[in-house]
């Protein structure tokens, strides 16, 4: 590790337009390959394909009926039929074996070859077999119901164009000219190297005590990889030794078009690999004034050793920076190196449902949540919980740039914002507020909704503000908000204990005497209200001050996040009792002490009360409603 | 082959929304599997995905810093800095080693465990080293700079719901929460049958005086199932014959979940296979008025042997007409069964550039192709070759349905058009004209164009009609047409003639006068054009009528289509000579007798020429004239 005071300081830091322009200078183009038919959708035609042959082959018959001789047809109609001998059959996919002589015809069938003689076919409909010959009801002319040779792709001519985007119809026209072997351009070969000491990859076993945490980065960064085209190849995660990195970033600089380093958060391990880079390459650009991605690193690798050379870039640690700077700076390279266009799918208007500040002097690219209104207009939310939270990575869509010299984005203003992938679309339900676990059940009925568990207070605030579609509630408030009631259940609630309750445990009081560890929810929880209420009464009952009370509870201050975390922490031995739900406690096999009963309810924005996903999930609630009542015994019953 | 007076009508032909009833009504959904986690991008969430564990497993530490006591901070300012000792240092994925106590802390870096003892991270830059220890420039509170366990994701929290499209960051979410294996929806399996005796492979010798056709359906499809999210798997082609079809579609049934049978325009094929549903499974639906797509067939196969049950559908044999139907009807089937959302760009809207006028009293999905007009708007027109025409396939953007009782749509009529994929975009460039092999070459500088090659006469009328952005044009024409003239370029055109000119063809004359058989280009050609003023000129010469020598040429009246076709025909020792241009005489190493040298003109239309695609083709027809100057000896040289 390198000493702090050694860190390396990111002081000249360049336009974000210089790194773009640093980014396209590197050469990340594969060479072409050739793939099969088969497999050739979505991959990009690397050179002009003209027809080698004919199509069709030979005058092709275009519908079922006889060959005739058109002159043989002159002056037919439905009312005076000419009569001609049926010399023989064609089917399709044979060689004719007769000739159609003036006064005869042969039988054929659509796509045979057009015997020798024939030159227009009359169709079955406008003929009758009768005792001696075939009747044809209609004059037709030299041509007519034939297609020629050639007629559909002429041999010579051109029939796609190189850069062409391999769709199905495509794939049509290359079978029709035989093409079973298709010349497209390569995708780019992207090699990921993760740092840092603490990563493991996922599947494998997590020491939390040492501070291991699974690689988000990589895989992440690989999914975006070949969603933008090219092939990603994941190397073992590095160390922060400067060996060991070396020789992984050589290694896959020798067998990658571009090698992207992403995963540490820590100065030093950035310090190191910003050293291997300039011993084993060449350093374009160093820090680019853009928030995320400071710390970014272009440059090129494997110079010094071999004769192959990569591009590299390297990649902030925190995923949704990660991300950020991968969608905005490497995903657009690697779709240019492929020859694949942006999809039209990759950015969406919207309008700021709320305003937002900043002033930092950089270039931000701001992650930002989608939500349609009542209207189906689209909205744009921030969303920043900092300190490289993993969720923001699925509660964000995508990313708004905003200048530098932007202080100031209003509420209503319309932002463009470049989605995460062309896949993502708005969520058709946009919740915030409790959690809860017959929430999280319910919420599988609906398709597509994000929820966002902050907990009711904030539930209620962002409502309030008009972002979400529905807030779900529980516990008391003081604080009111407008709202559509769709429905709601209660929770019987209390202190998750040890099972068979060894401290026996008997309610709140135990933990304001006895020296108990406790575990807390937030206060943004509604559990949390309920519980700040009880202890009020018990305050009341004992004329205390409710202050006090809590300042006994040892752990009060304890809060951990979510409906079952306080039940494990207990589980794990690191407290006695946790505040928390019967069906929690149920769930997890301990014992459990009721305080209370609390309703939760769904609120929904009164402007979005017909919006399909509100709709949803109102059915569900109110089908949820009858399940309950049909199970309740019946008042006679 | 069922004999002809035998064949089936469709006479009950049902709507088209009995066919999309039809098709839901069959279960094509396979059962859920696991795939690895790099695996799952593009796939569906099975099941929904609570989290097992919390992120961070611990009180991670967010910036590089000094674990503390946030106690001991108080106070602390860039003045008057607590000093404190350090005991050790925390690194990111080790166990800490050391216990901050009261006066004394650790260096520790991001990502890294939270020593016991210390309840916040002072971050480095408000830190000096000095002698006697770590200067603290700032107070903190506790908690500072700490995430701490499961603040991020919290254990038995709510991650991914059932239905979740997996996008990178899914991906990245299910890494932070170290699943490796992903329950997603099964792929529907979809069997294709082609039938045919005609059909042969891609890639296979072709015998075109057999009849024998590459099969264009089964590749197209498999193409189109794959884009929906299915799994295609080809089985080999059938002939017409009952029980090769029988047992081929039996097998496919065992196999799949969806069985399409296509490839066949015959009607004998399509009452073959009837049978065959009816005999081996359960026919719903035969015939859908609907054009194209009247014999379309639905229905269930495999009952009567196998517990495997598969769902059916026969689609028609032209590749649009197949394309068209499989992209209305069973392609949504096959993204529901996948649990794919229907692409956001799989409909696009706009304006008809031209009248259309229809009324046969069924539903008709009319192939359209895009063009971007100046203002950037899209139009849409009619691409409609019949005949089942393969080129067909890459001219089409995609389908506009047209109800059965709308008998016009006007031009500027407002219409939506399916796209034949989501990947289909406008062409940059639309070109119609004269084909030429110089041509073809200056298309492959251009982005995304789509020429049609209509000849130099349909051109002019296309261009005349506002449709394409520009139309390339040879040869003389008794028909203005208002245009930008954007460049053009010579051609010496003639006889293509046998390789030593064994006739010893002189001009135009020994075609009138002698028995040699000739091949023509059609009217709308330029080159066609210009042969026929040749011809009046020689009529003129002789004090005769143009008629009466072309009569006397053997073939005049035989065209063929492409640039090269005629030389080809030469070449194969179908004919004596063909007209053609020069090049094409030395490419194919054939011999030429000059009868003249013609200008091709590219004109664009006046309201288009700010059009990229239109300035990128005249920036290139500019380059070559440059170059072709620069190869040119100067006047002096």
């Amino acid at each position: 590790m390198v000493g702090v005071s050694d860190r390396k300081q990111f002081r000249d830091l360049r336009p974000p337009a210089e790194a773009r322009e640093a980014i396209s200078s590197l050469d990340l183009t594969p060479d072409p390959e050739t793939v099969p038919l088969d497999e050739a959708r979505g991959r990009v035609l690397a050179e002009r394909i003209d027809a080698e042959l004919d199509v069709p082959g030979f005058d092709r018959a275009s519908v079922d009926g006889y060959a005739v001789r058109a002159r043989d047809t002159f002056g037919a109609d439905e009312a005076d039929p000419v009569v001609l001998d049926q010399v023989g059959t064609v089917h399709a996919g044979t060689e004719p074996d007769v000739f159609v002589d003036e006064g005869t015809c042969a039988e054929i069938s659509t796509g045979a070859v057009m015997p020798d003689g024939a030159d227009a076919v009359v169709m079955v409909e406008r003929t009758d077999e009768q005792d001696d010959g075939i009747a044809i009801r209609t004059a037709v002319a030299p041509g007519d119901r034939v297609m020629v040779a050639g007629a559909d792709v002429a041999a010579g001519s051109r029939a796609l164009g190189p850069g062409t985007l391999l769709t199905p119809r495509e794939i049509g026209l290359l079978s029709a000219l035989g093409v079973d072997a298709v010349p497209v351009r390569g995708k780019p070969t992207v090699g990921i190297v993760s740092t840092g000491d603490e990563l493991v990859r996922p599947g494998d076993d997590l020491n939390s005590a040492a501070g291991q945490i699974y690689d988000v980065n990589s895989y992440t960064i690989a999914a975006g990889v070949e969603e933008a085209g090219g092939e990603a190849v994941l190397y073992p995660h590095a160390g922060d030794d400067y060996d060991e990195m070396e020789r992984l970033l050589v290694e896959a600089a020798d067998e990658c078009d571009l090698v992207l380093s992403s995963g540490s958060t820590s100065a030093s391990a950035v310090d190191v690999i910003y050293r291997v880079i300039e011993d084993e390459g060449e350093l374009l650009l160093h820090g680019v004034s853009v928030k995320p991605g400071k710390p970014m690193l272009i440059g090129r690798l494997g110079e010094a050793r071999s004769a192959s050379r990569s591009a590299y870039v390297g990649l902030p640690g925190y995923p949704v920076s990660a991300l950020t700077i991968f969608r905005t700076f490497v995903a657009p390279a690697i779709r240019s190196a492929a020859g694949l266009p942006e999809p039209r799918t990759a950015t969406v208007e919207g309008r700021m449902a709320v305003q937002e500040r900043y002033s930092e002097g950089r270039t931000r690219l701001m992650p930002v949540g989608l939500v349609e209104d009542g209207a189906g207009d689209t909205l744009v939310y921030p969303v920043d919980k900092g300190s490289g939270a993993t969720t923001s990575l699925v509660e964000a869509d995508g990313v708004v740039e905003v200048d530098a010299d932007t202080e100031y984005l209003a509420a209503d203003e319309t932002v463009t914002v470049q989605l995460f992938s062309p896949d993502v679309r708005a969520p058709a339900l946009l919740g915030v507020g409790e959690d809860d676990p017959a929430l999280s059940r319910l919420l599988d009925a609906v398709e597509h909704p994000r929820y966002l568990d902050v907990g009711s207070r904030e539930g209620r605030r962002r409502l309030r503000d008009g972002v979400p579609d529905v807030a779900v509630v529980s516990g008391p408030s003081d604080r009111d908000v407008e709202a559509v009631e769709l429905g709601g259940w209660t929770r019987e609630w209390g202190l998750v204990v040890p099972a068979g309750n060894p401290e026996g445990i008997e309610g709140l009081a135990d933990l304001v005497d006895r020296d108990l560890r406790f575990v807390n929810r937030a206060r943004d929880s509604g559990l949390r209200a309920s519980l700040d209420a009880a202890v009020g009464e018990l305050a009341d009952e004992r004329g205390a001050d409710s202050r006090d009370l809590t300042d006994a509870i040892d752990g009060y201050d304890l809060t951990v996040k979510g409906f079952e975390s306080p039940a494990r922490k207990v589980l794990s031995g690191g407290a006695a009792a946790g505040l928390g739900l019967r069906t929690t406690a149920e769930t997890l096999d301990c014992g459990f002490v009721p305080l209370g009963v609390e309703s939760v309810r769904v609120l929904a924005n009164p402007d979005r009360t017909d919006k399909p996903g509100v709709e949803a999930l109102r059915a569900v609630l109110d089908a949820e409603l009858d399940a309950v009542a049909a199970s309740l015994p019946g008042v006679d019953g």
